[in-house]
């Protein structure tokens, strides 16, 4: 954490500092206001003079490729998510780290999880000095209360990739875990005993590390394929007994929701959707993996069934839901940036039409265009929104920051962006007058359906026309929020520290808002 | 071409210039012993801003892209030759760069063909300063007659790919013609009235050059896929109603020979692997699509099946012989670098282990590995071999240039290279003392297959080993050189004049040779 001497205000009127741990920082601009002038990172040109000749990379064990890549104090590591709660091998690569006494690493995960808080020994002994990625659970107690040694930096999915390509963060170590590959570092996710289906959020990495790793328990004989991850880009290739935890990898028991409040949402978003002409022959949706989200999935399914309408494709996190979509002929193609259970492993491994998509493709703002605008909706969650219809999904009411940022803020760009939430969790109202931590912009959210209510973006006339007679309960998102308070009160507000603990990056690269330290 | 008023000695022995078009060159320094010290080629940083939220990139017509690309004078424009002879595109470029009187334009192909030759007019009115690509046939004779501007430059594909992800060759503009693509520049090759398979020598120019334009004449709903060119990597998309002739793209003619004299090369090609102990269960090969070739891979096959063995993977140019070995269980992978027939074509499309490949995975020098050097054995063609194994594949013994590289030069790291060549051609030596153009380093070639003998390297003792007590004729080259002479008598060396034409590149971007003016 840093107490900074000067703050500026962004363009969306928070504070926030011109540097972060040591590095320049430009304060958040607008939507597609600033613009980059520079060139991509380029990596050093190597060799294959080099490299084995008949292919074989292989290295004993992890602490001799982490030697070999010339592991030092200082140095940046990164790792990647696909095996979200069952990863056993970030843990490795910093023990060896500590018991090597190389200090002041930062770490720069995909994503973290709860099996990630044994890390936090690391971020006290300063073997770690910050994480640059999502900082969850007892990650985040421990960051919110001012315990990093460094600031704390949250990317969405398309930030990272952009992160790395325009030479923001420069990888020193990328460290992969590949649930099969082969002697020349091929690697894919879709097969092997920790099967997470596809590698896309290691695929920035393994392009523009120094130097790559690819960490298995399933090596195979070339050519491993398909080659999500792929062994031109790769230097050394490590086997280990174990790399995942395969029921903490894909829990297999994602599962529609059967909570009436939330089938309400559910059936309430369908309807708007279907209402506001969004669902029609050949249209194209993301839904998340929360039982929300996947009700509203299986609405979609229906509507498309009874019009005997084809979706051209869908988005995801995929699901047993989605992959039966896909089988049954209701959605065409699968752009998958994530599976969430084995049934998306078993798609994506047997169906040409279920595509491994990575954040280059589908969220990386500094490309060509990017996926994420094309889909004609989205269905996301939040911790809060406010009246202007920004909205935060990293930190609580309560100040603690307890989640990622996911692709979130990249989705917020399809062409309608729908947050399905209750008005209020644990008696705490979701819909409130200033979020505490921004993540969204407003003018990027379009629709909020409450169980109370469902709240247009005025900057949406066009679905405020198309939805006038409607059955549905229209009203204003200063309606929803003062039914909110009516129930709970006006929410007090939690007591912050002048340091700020992490900062929130907006696609581009700037920084959108920070976190403070809560004062206990 | 440019006469110089120095010239070096490179490692091999050949006089080579230190500037090529301007640009600084260095000479061949032995194999490997070239190290590369920058980082790679970095694109400017694109912003989503910039491009269409719908992703549709669509241009109305291919001069409107030219124009949005910013076609200048001295621009650097680059096509591919998956379309063979049967190509419509490049032509067209040149043409509206010719009515815009844009002047001193460098084309760089992956390959020329005959159906090029029709640009020989603009590299007369000045329209193309040079090539930097094959020039083959009509374009090779144009140029060793020494009528093009600049200084021909060829590269192997690997080299190709090599250039431009060191920023040895700044693409501005490329165009790709694409079989199939969407909106949003996703492009497949292997569907499509112009089908080729694949479009794998467009990736570089896809990744690096400032503009890149997909150019079709099947245009689908996004997503196209397999999405072998990325349209995240586009900046604009044209419909055309042709792009090339089927045809002419994939012949379907590729036959295995019926002449008795090849059939003996390929029999004793054959033979020499089997004795040699090179044909093994899980074993890789390559070879080319020529009718000898073909013919060993037919012996190939026979031998497997009698001995119960799998090719693990073969590397193509594929074609309906090596598709039938797959889907006969005797090879397990295809790995595909231009598909030559229909049922190649179709193969990658209905087969998961037909894998697209390109230079990148296959053969830049300047990766961390690449796949070239994996190969058991790999059976190439050359049209002069000298007595220190050196090969020739660019230009005949009359001194004209008129092939290009192809992947010829990165096949040569295989663990094995074979070259069946008859000894003469028409009467003239194929076996010769020195090569009329250096593409080859001998020390890479291994064995020399010829009707009256086979000569293996003195390097390789350990075939040498292997074979004694053969059947085969195994012989000195100088042996084969004489034999050859005896027949055909002494080859007269062709009149050169004092001017360079071209330059050969060696995989790492050094200059392996020069060609020279030809006296007529």
């Amino acid at each position: 954490m840093k107490k900074y001497d000067k703050l500026i205000k962004n363009a969306a009127g928070r504070l926030v500092p011109e540097e972060l741990n040591g590095q320049k920082a430009i304060p958040y601009m607008g939507i597609g206001k600033y613009r980059p002038t520079g060139r991509k990172y380029a990596p050093l040109i190597a060799t294959c003079a080099d490299y084995p000749m008949d292919g074989n990379k292989i290295i004993p064990n992890l602490k001799d490729a982490l030697i070999k890549s010339g592991l030092k104090d200082g140095m940046t590591i990164s790792t990647h998510h696909h095996f979200r709660n069952g990863d056993l091998v970030a843990q490795q690569v910093f023990d060896i780290a500590a018991e090597m006494g190389v200090k002041n690493l930062i770490w720069f995960p995909s994503a973290s999880f709860e099996c990630h808080s044994t890390l936090i020994k690391y971020l006290e002994d300063g073997t770690i000095h910050h994480i640059e990625g999502s900082m969850n659970g007892a990650l985040g107690r421990f960051t919110t209360e001012g315990n990093m040694t460094g600031i704390g930096v949250l990317r969405s999915h398309g930030g990272r990739y952009q992160a790395i390509q325009d030479g923001e963060v420069h990888i020193d170590i990328a460290v992969i875990a590949a649930p099969t590959a082969d002697p020349f570092g091929n690697a894919t996710g879709d097969r092997g005993p920790a099967a997470c289906g596809l590698l896309g959020f290691a695929l920035g990495d393994s392009e523009y590390a120094d130097k790559v790793i690819v960490v298995t328990d399933n090596i195979i004989p070339f050519p491993c394929i398909p080659w999500q991850i792929q062994g031109n880009n790769v230097d050394y290739v490590v086997v280990l007994d174990q790399i995942g935890i395969p029921e903490k990898i894909v829990s297999g028991t994602t599962e529609i929701t059967k909570s009436p409040d939330r089938l309400l949402l559910a059936e309430m978003t369908a309807q708007f959707c279907d209402e506001a002409g969004i669902i029609r022959d050949g249209f194209s949706f993301q839904a998340g993996a929360g039982g929300t989200s996947l009700s509203i999935g299986i609405y979609f399914a229906e509507i498309l069934k009874k019009r005997g309408y084809k979706a051209r494709f869908a988005r995801g996190g995929s699901n047993k839901y989605l992959v039966k979509m896909l089988e049954e002929g209701l959605v065409e193609y699968i752009l998958d940036g994530q599976t969430f259970d084995l049934e998306g492993v078993r798609s994506m491994r047997e169906n040409a039409n279920h595509l491994n998509t990575s954040p280059f493709t589908s969220y990386n703002y500094h490309g060509k265009g990017f996926f994420a605008s094309l889909l004609d909706v989205v269905i996301l969650g939040a911790t809060e929104i406010d009246v202007n219809f920004n909205g935060n999904v990293v930190s609580h009411s309560d100040g603690y920051l307890l989640h990622g940022i996911g692709g979130w803020q990249n989705c917020l760009f399809s062409k309608c962006t729908i947050i399905p939430i209750p008005l209020f969790r644990d008696r705490i109202p979701v819909i409130i007058d200033e979020v505490t931590t921004l993540c969204g912009p407003g003018e990027l959210i379009d629709v909020i359906v409450t169980e109370r209510g469902i709240a247009i973006n005025p900057l949406r006339t066009d679905l405020i026309e198309k939805m006038k007679g409607s059955s549905l309960p229209i009203k204003t998102i200063q309606e929803l929020k003062e039914e909110a308070e009516k129930i709970c009160g006006k929410p007090s507000k939690p007591k912050f520290g002048e340091e700020v603990v992490a900062a929130v990056k907006w696609v581009d690269g700037t920084v959108l808002d920070v976190v403070r330290r809560i004062e206990k």
